[in-house]
């Protein structure tokens, strides 16, 4: 607020909930009058529920997940292919992964994408952890989920020349049209790539 | 998530996030997400100044507002005219009277509307205290910033019946044409309103 028309604590309540993705200053104050509103139901629950995130989120030893075990649900889960690990940049993209629910595989979060530029080499990443999992002996294929950009595939095929030694395949995601998008929308790679990897109708 | 993918405590934070206004399921988990990564900066203070907050809060007796003092903040500010009140439906609508900066005086806070359908009649509104405040003799204009909505209008109607046998001006919101607002896109009442209101230029 410009003027002071509230306790400290309301502001300061304001203020951080301005830095939660997805809220800017404007909708922070409407999320701390709703709060406020809500104390029961949600301002006190949703407190108790960071504080006990704060304390028992760990990142995975073995994937670079984040959970509240170490190591995490994913890595743990009998039920998941042990020998199918896909690569991804963030836990973010493990997440959008599982929602799709499209393979009941295991993941491995690199952290970024290499960008000397950043100062971001092999090192500042999960690559290390990556190549121990695959010399463990019981991956069979490493799927490369990174993004589409100049920094995922710089990063791809640094992964691809440093598993070549190991005898598993190595796949990337299928570029092509999503899903219900439009032609005319598309830029010329990806419907240049669609159209090379057609398939039959 | 569909799946669980990940200890309750984090799915327990994603589902309280997406009750927030301003994120819905998808954007809970991205906020979810970034706190757990920023946990120290970001996370725990969250979770700390919520918790004070829910702790202090408390609703001032005198005018509906909330704050973490009663009286409120702007109720025991002596630089505020304690001759005008503004009646507003929303301790929102009092914090965007506020940030408009227009005038340094005090508030009250109706709590909603009249909606007899709704069940919501004078009682269930914060009127008597009103009343109270204006008997008190100190108080030389109510102005009714209710929202230009049937059920607001309904409320300034009964406001100023009730306020009727005190000598005081009761005055309300000009209407008008939004700063910045394009004719094109306001509704008739606006447009004819703002004719009628028109002033020299
Ligand atoms: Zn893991
Ligand atoms: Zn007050």
């Amino acid at each position: 607020m410009s003027k002071r028309i509230a306790g400290p604590e309301i502001e300061r309540l304001i203020q951080l909930l301005a830095k939660v993705p997805g809220l800017g200053p404007r909708s922070a104050r409407r999320a701390a009058l709703h709060l406020i509103k809500k104390k029961e139901q949600l301002l006190s629950p949703l407190a108790a529920a960071m504080s006990e995130a704060a304390d028992k989120v760990r990142i995975c030893s073995t994937c670079g997940n984040v959970d509240t075990a170490d190591p995490c649900m994913i890595c743990t889960d009998p039920r998941r292919d042990a020998g199918t690990i896909i690569v991804v940049e963030d836990v973010s993209d493990l997440w959008a992964l599982e929602r799709a629910a499209a393979m009941n595989v295991r993941y491995h979060v690199l952290g970024g994408t290499l960008s000397p530029l950043d100062g971001i080499g092999p090192d500042q990443l999960n690559i290390r952890s990556l190549i121990d999992r695959v010399a463990g002996g019981e991956v069979k294929e490493i799927i490369l989920a990174v993004n589409a950009t100049v920094e995922g595939q710089t990063t791809a095929h640094y992964l691809t020349d440093q598993l070549s030694g190991f005898d598993i395949k190595v796949t990337r995601l299928a570029h092509g049209v999503p899903v219900g998008g439009e032609l005319d929308y598309l830029d010329e790679g990806t419907l240049a790539a669609a159209l090379r990897s057609r398939t039959a109708f």
